[in-house]
């Protein structure tokens, strides 16, 4: 049974992600098994929906097609590109949101090309997602060849991620006002922190790694890595982001103590 | 794979349509498969119920049954129908939300009734959605005859659709706050405008039809054919319903420039 | 086909509720259907899950896996439990969420211990909705024996509500305003108020039980009993919470008239 894994900028009350839904329903296999990860990404925001589609990679089995459409330049030259690498598909826009799967030694790409609308529909310059790339999904789900979809691409095609490697953001607030930043656990800079190195949000000084949010005293910010292996920031029970008044994008600083 | 499409306006906050969804995993055929169209209709508003149906409707394969329910007078005297053509079903109210459909030369109606409810259930009076449409919507998914759940009816028992063929409004408003009205692309409105009639909203003149977002100039109102090919408007890269202040029900206007 | 049910109190914006799903999705039988109850229970309300899943329960077909994670304990003593009634499983926290189950008299309990992350995975303190409901749902919902994964308990594990029999109080707001109760149908005070005991809420007098939403008079308040068989109070055609300005927790009261 085949995943097919929506990540969008286009919220559930529009008729949108059902309509890339109709597109697979309509070209995809019968076995196929459709999961929406979040449809909460804000409008454009690129690095919010790469942290989303970084994190749940590779909670899902092989074979997956993450479909992922966050694409403020729809309809410009930007490439719509299709991705292999570790026995998973990434399809959506070059853009930067795939960006970390071009590190991946096994990684392979192509160009989609805009399709042919079938007989009575009209393809629209401003949905690829549902007449791009949910029909190279659906493609792609029912094991079919990219080659006969797409051309040969670079990882560049991919496009680059705007963040450097010694900076780090709040890039998701979530539903608890945990502040979640995109530091994850495997590099250089978790390796400082574990080492004594502090941690500084808003200008306020945060302890940490703590194992259980029951750790923090009253009214203290704290630490730990979350269940994304990414680094996230709380206050004692209350909604960090709203008693701090911030949200993503904000800076995380890191100083040897 | 029979698709069992929702439209409602209950929300996803609320237990309803899991409710619905209940009676169809119960009495419904083992290879359905639901799509969550929308359930973000505003409460009572029949005019975005038909506008969501209408648009979904050939976007789904033949064999869908399409269950819509937006239901301001539930309990009241008014019918309850299932309808056939073009291969698919129609079952909800008979408040207009389908009226669209009595104009296929095809089209078959028939009028339900409440059933009986199953051993230790009891049957409300409020909430049809459960207890009338979703069982009737699995019957007809399973491939069950219509008269077994319904005696014969007329196209009359759809409803009528408010609005005259010569005014359009503003429909929806989408999450990037853009307008999309009831102005369909295969009428003598949409002629007269790609022969250059001129469109206002809300005072302000509209340019189009254009091809991308891109194409606005700075703070410029632009229209296209939307991807459910009905006319949009747009404002540059900015919130149009915001920035104009508007929303649902806001009248267009089109003239002889 | 087994139903695994979900009801949380994550909301849909964030991945955690697709993060329990990719686990479904890795470990439970490739027949299984998924069904989002709400995810919009207020976090750590665990007397509105608790309505919610007593709603549901009976819904749903023998077999079904209720997966439940309203659990504002996770990393502390509460413990984590599977029970079986009527064919039906229940996972999720000890923390009174699943108190009614206690009552039924076939109720088997066991408790769950934390597993071992699958390769390449880290279990995380903080998140047992994916690391350890999810996994234990996924291996129930596959016919897998519950002593393979938990050690028995007793009905002291499923935790007690709070409340008392001879008080109610509304524990849900729906989209369209109307207060739903926990006060159920099959009680006593439910016999009570049919023999003519008024209602009270908020200093004021509700008249019921009525049929339908169309018997109040204008501007009255009015009592009924809901499609998941509670009493509910709605006020004529408007919006009963934003006009009384109350919301869930509020007392409702029973007198002799």
């Amino acid at each position: 049974v085949t995943v097919v894994a929506l990540i969008t900028d286009f919220g559930l009350d529009d008729t949108y992600v059902a309509e890339m839904k109709a597109a697979l329903f309509r070209l995809g296999p019968p076995q196929m098994r459709l999961l929406d990860v979040t449809h909460a990404i804000r409008p454009g925001d690129v690095a919010a929906g790469r942290w989303a589609l970084q994190r749940i990679w590779p909670q899902l089995p092989a074979g997956t097609v993450h479909l992922a459409v966050v694409d403020p330049g729809v309809g410009t030259s930007r490439p719509a590109v299709a991705a292999r690498t570790d026995g998973r598909w990434y399809v959506g826009p070059g853009n930067g949101l795939g960006a970390f799967l071009a590190a991946a030694p096994d990684v392979a790409v192509w160009r989609l090309e805009l399709p042919s609308p079938p007989p009575g529909f009209q393809a629209s310059s401003t949905f690829h997602g549902r007449d791009l790339f949910a029909p190279a999904a659906a493609h792609l789900a029912s094991g079919g060849d990219p080659a006969h979809i797409a051309t040969p691409g670079r990882c560049d095609d991919l496009g680059a991620a705007a963040r450097t490697d010694t900076a780090w953001r709040v890039v998701w607030v979530d539903r608890f006002g945990n502040l979640i930043t995109d530091l994850r656990r495997d590099t250089a800079a978790a390796r400082r922190l574990e080492a004594g190195a502090s941690l500084t949000v808003a200008g306020r000084r945060v302890r940490g790694p703590v194992r259980a949010y029951a750790e923090a005293a009253r009214g203290e910010l704290i630490w730990y890595w979350g269940s994304g292996d990414t680094l996230e920031i709380a206050l004692d029970s209350e909604n960090a982001a709203a008693r701090l008044g911030v949200g993503p994008g904000l800076a995380i600083a890191l100083d040897r103590s």
